[in-house]
């Protein structure tokens, strides 16, 4: 294990919680409901250059109803107490400049973030995860593209893991920050037809020294089908010499 | 659990385990080692008239890691002990021609198999697996492509499930024919580097009435780090009317 953790820790000091999107965009402005926090210099700056592109925002390929659940969990973020999290397509453009110049990390613009390595709107995953940190819980809102297909019109058993890991994953991270995945345990309990809108939530069940206990489902958008349900370890990682992130548990 | 069985049944009729390539492609006869089974009248019609590629055989993408690994497997399939399996980019290719017309199925271009939903040649997943049926063990190799990232410069945890999911469940489909995943359980060791050739394999560890339990690992190519370990259990689901398969066990 710590062999282990060694090797991962230098990659994982950048595979941090996603950022708010600092940079409001045209897209930004149509969707009313939608609040922009505070402007941080740095981010902004990372954020102008770069010209990321924000794909937990809706675009054309948003069924009805994911574009319902989209504004339902968007007016919770109105009191602060939930927020959204921003998506990019690639890893490196979820950390914070401070962090790129601290370790000098490259670009490779070769890769590309395994939920979003798709061009095509509507094709792959379309998503948009929303936080509440103080509550340890995290709510998204999940349409499985045609490109997701596992049995013949429905979504591929490793894209339902994919999103599950994702929706334990960040929460993990939003608690400790620098995790590994230790163990992910899925029942599948209902199949989900491509194009269809899911809601997946998450919650911490509990924290045991450097150990996250997180579990989450996935469900249909009117809650009435359990599609999936797991469990998850994270185990956080030492910070690396000079990370002058957020400390440990 | 009966209702998502009957949910399930009519689109499982056509997801079983892939067969061989019955077509012999130009591809094909650079790898003289590669064993080509008889000709099967159905499945050749098909394969002519849809003119369906084999994503299992070597394209320029594949390290001499990937290569070597793939010769070996392939070394395996002489006697006739083990088997090659075909894959294609769409489920329904998967589907043997008797069954499409049985139910009438309809072929829908605009799905793609989850593993085989990139163009371009390798940046997703490149892999080919071998089935010996009689020890019900499953092996494969598989390079993780670019656009597969989770922290940076290594695959996501969601593109590992991914793989396990596949080399666990086709396994199962090989011994019980139509199956649904009940539970899948990954314990994540080492994280596995971007571009890499990973060795999976699988075996069935005891069958239960209509429950396959299955377990399986992603090794490094020199078996010398264990990736990851998962077990899965797979339900058989009951033959639909009409269904002139293989009965269930």
């Amino acid at each position: 294990m710590l062999r282990n953790v060694s090797r991962l820790r230098k990659a994982l000091i950048q595979w941090t919680i996603p950022r708010h999107d600092l940079c409001p965009s045209p897209a930004d402005r149509v969707f009313q409901s939608v609040s922009i926090p505070p402007v941080q210099k740095a981010v902004v700056r990372l954020c102008h250059s770069e010209k990321r592109k924000d794909y937990s925002l809706p675009n054309s390929s948003w069924s009805q109803e994911m574009m319902e659940h989209f504004n339902k969990l968007t007016e919770m973020t109105k009191d602060g107490t939930w927020q959204r999290l921003s998506s990019y397509r690639n890893t490196l453009e979820h950390t914070p400049e401070g962090l790129i110049k601290q370790y000098n990390l490259k670009k490779d613009e070769g890769t590309r973030l395994f939920l979003r390595n798709i061009d095509e709107e509507g094709k792959g995953f379309e998503y948009a995860m929303f936080l509440n940190k103080q509550e340890k819980k995290l709510a998204g809102v999940f349409q499985f593209g045609p490109y997701l297909e596992g049995p013949p019109g429905f979504a591929h058993g490793g894209s339902i893991a994919t999103v599950l890991d994702t929706t334990l994953g960040i929460l993990a991270m939003s608690i400790a920050f620098r995790v590994m995945t230790a163990n992910l345990s899925i029942n599948y309990k209902s199949p989900i037809p491509l194009g269809s809108a899911v809601m997946g939530t998450s919650k911490v069940d509990r924290i045991e020294g450097r150990k996250v206990f997180v579990s989450g489902v996935l469900q249909s958008a009117d809650r009435k089908i359990l599609h999936a349900e797991a469990t998850g370890l994270f185990i956080q990682l030492p910070k690396a010499p000079g990370d002058d992130g957020p400390s440990p548990l």
